[in-house]
């Protein structure tokens, strides 16, 4: 194994969420992940810091994804809009990953695992309060940013489980907007 | 010390949060906590199952008041007004404490560890999937109770944190109204 590993770093992820979903995540060591992708444990380590940032590895590009979309759709003219701009951006980034049953295998394993859900949580705690200071900057007004935030989000959230829980091939963007439809006729 | 220990669970309590506060989560230990509570280690395991527990010991009484509240608030007729009701009761809960500085000296303990935050997010988001089950049981549409049940949570946080944040008093219940109204009004 020379220093040459192309796509190291995609290799040990796939093999990684294999592992995870069989034999299970508890199970793995990242030396059996680092051997299923053919490269050492110190490479492992170059691309990880360990074996559960393998699952949080696109976190930053996710979020990165809705705060661009919340700042570029300026004809976006309510917090609410704006915000779903932002989840809608988010569904067409999940939806267009090159490995389709990705995010669905990944959420099989993180539902496995409650240390795994607390910090998935987190992350997107996370997003959804630098959702609320992106739509500040735009200029809405910070308790509606705060509260168009969460209900964008929640409304990602629910359409995501539907997504993967489904059989059949749905449109998640199609599904976000169904959700914040729905936010909107509570009212 | 003998075998009548009155209130230990409460003493405990109280031990573990002073010393979470001084000299932080992660210096005290278990027998740090029995000390100054004046109780054996024991005594602390009869009470809690690890130290991150004794923080998390009032979330099964947390629930319940949604849940029944939720039940109980047969007046509200859509799901959101259920779901607010449950949020409503759930503020009473934490303003009626018997020490009203806790939840507030808790929330700065879970808010310096990353690992406190991510359970309480879990514990939170179970409350909000269990409330939406409570509406389902109510009558309410599926879709509408799982939107109900985050929107209505969603303004319990941003309700919670603004009230932890403030030094002036405020009434929790009123922000957790003026919250769902706000909710209500983006739409």
């Amino acid at each position: 194994m020379g220093r040459w590993e192309p796509d190291a770093q995609g290799r040990l992820g796939r093999a990684a969420l294999e592992l995870y979903l069989d034999p299970g995540y508890e199970q793995t060591t990242v030396a059996d992940i680092a051997a299923r992708a053919g490269v050492t444990e110190r490479t492992f380590f170059r691309h990880f810091a360990d074996k559960r940032e393998v699952l949080f590895a696109g976190s930053a590009a996710f979020q990165q994804t809705v705060l661009s979309a919340i700042a570029d759709h300026t004809e976006a003219t309510t917090a609410l809009a704006a915000a779903a701009a932002g989840m809608d951006a988010a569904a067409a980034f999940l939806q267009s990953s090159p490995d389709p049953t990705f995010a669905r295998r990944r959420a099989a394993v993180i539902a496995a695992n409650a240390s795994l859900q607390e910090r998935e949580l987190l992350k997107l705690a996370t997003v959804t309060s630098a959702s609320a200071s992106a739509l500040v900057e735009r200029g809405f007004d910070a308790d509606d940013a705060a509260i168009a935030a969460e209900a964008a989000m929640a409304a990602f959230r629910i359409a995501f489980e539907r997504w993967i829980a489904s059989d059949e091939p749905l449109d998640l963007r199609e599904l976000v907007a169904e959700g914040v439809a729905r936010f909107r006729s509570l009212a």
